[in-house]
């Protein structure tokens, strides 16, 4: 069965997000004065044939650990519909 | 009050997703075959003062639709915790 794995890789909150910085910068001169913090990271949804959920989970995981993320710098959250 | 709002922005599935190509390409080289899709998006988090949740999820949508988002290119959700 092929299962939809959604996975967010976000910035670790102890580092700067200089993208974040820079959205933050326009929207607040777009007259968005309300927000107050922009955080910039990747989603990623991968189709993946395997026999069960945890399975599914278990190949996100380590794609996820081996290519997709770089855990120096980075989090990481997997959801699987 | 500050309410954290998810935005995933992804581009619309008509259109090609190279940079998921390539992805892809690179989890099948790893062994990860089972691996048949990938698309790559962002996931950004706003940080927004707001009265309520309706005013938070206004001021995202029009944030999304002013700058975060090329609708020609891109669709997206937003979430509110």
């Amino acid at each position: 069965m092929t299962y939809s794995v959604h996975i967010n890789i976000m910035p670790l909150k102890e580092l700067l997000d200089p993208q974040g910085k820079a959205v933050l910068g326009g929207l607040n001169n777009l007259g968005l004065g309300s927000v107050e913090d922009v955080r910039i990271g990747k989603h990623i949804t991968l189709q993946v044939d395997a026999a069960s959920k945890e399975e599914a989970g278990k190949i996100a995981e380590e794609a996820t650990k081996k290519l997709l993320a770089n855990a120096v710098m980075e989090s990481y959250e997997i959801s699987i519909d």
